[in-house]
């Protein structure tokens, strides 16, 4: 907790986190069984028109506590770059995702679930965003809230 | 998916989470609520006499999925060398842990939870231990089973 950079803004963190979705490729995926068992998966997404789509097994667990939808939490990855995500998830069967949209995951994640009968789309939409580094960023670190990034 | 490292041997996966155990600090803990909500936080931790300690407030979501005890899901961090571990979980009160695993706990995390009147131990024992890093590594992932290394 020593020779931390200072703590930032509002806008620098929406900037850096719109920046994470746009380049990141793998985010934690947390869901629960309806009986309360954990699930944690990484999995391939992209961000595309406000929500992350990800995409799994039918059978997976993942799949199975979010049919046919359900909460989720999502980190992008880093234990001192947190950016952790509440959502609101629908499963999309392959061929009922739009066009753009598949192609966009395709392209991303470098396998294409519409040739796989077994795999569904995840559509998560963030409904509340925290950002945070080390200690000093824990006051501020809501940057969106009910779907709305914090103006 | 190019260009990938030849998949490890389970030998060299086991010595590679053991390493991760010992020097990492940070780690994803997703627990589930009774009523199937999830929760995904980051924690310091420390790797103590075959568990992760780690600490959190009492009344924080976290430890009340885990009073007196329950499933938890960790996660150490990147998600192209991933280590997750299914854990049987206990809470222990800050003046009841042996003395050395608070002082372990204590110089890695920067902070003493003995000190803290509204802070808990949680004591996460692995049972199930997956580690890969590419698509190639997914065979042969399960290097604990049964909360014993495979030999």
């Amino acid at each position: 907790m020593t020779n931390l950079e200072p703590a930032r803004s509002r806008e620098q963190r929406i900037h850096d986190v719109r920046e994470r979705l746009e380049k990141d490729v793998d985010v934690w995926v947390s869901t629960a069984s309806a009986d309360g068992g954990p699930v944690l998966v990484p999995l391939s997404f992209v961000w595309d028109d406000g929500a992350l789509i990800m995409s799994t097994k039918r059978v997976n667990a993942t799949a199975r506590n979010l049919t046919p939808g359900g909460p989720v939490m999502l980190s992008l990855g880093h234990t001192r770059d947190v950016v952790l995500i509440e959502a609101t998830t629908t499963v999309i069967e392959g061929t009922e995702l739009p066009t753009a949209s598949a192609d966009a995951f395709a392209r991303q994640a470098g396998f294409d679930p519409r040739d796989r009968e077994a795999w569904i789309y995840l559509r998560a939409v963030p409904q509340v965003i925290r950002t945070w580094r080390e200690e000093n960023e824990l006051a501020g670190r809501v940057v969106m809230r009910d779907g709305a990034w914090l103006g």
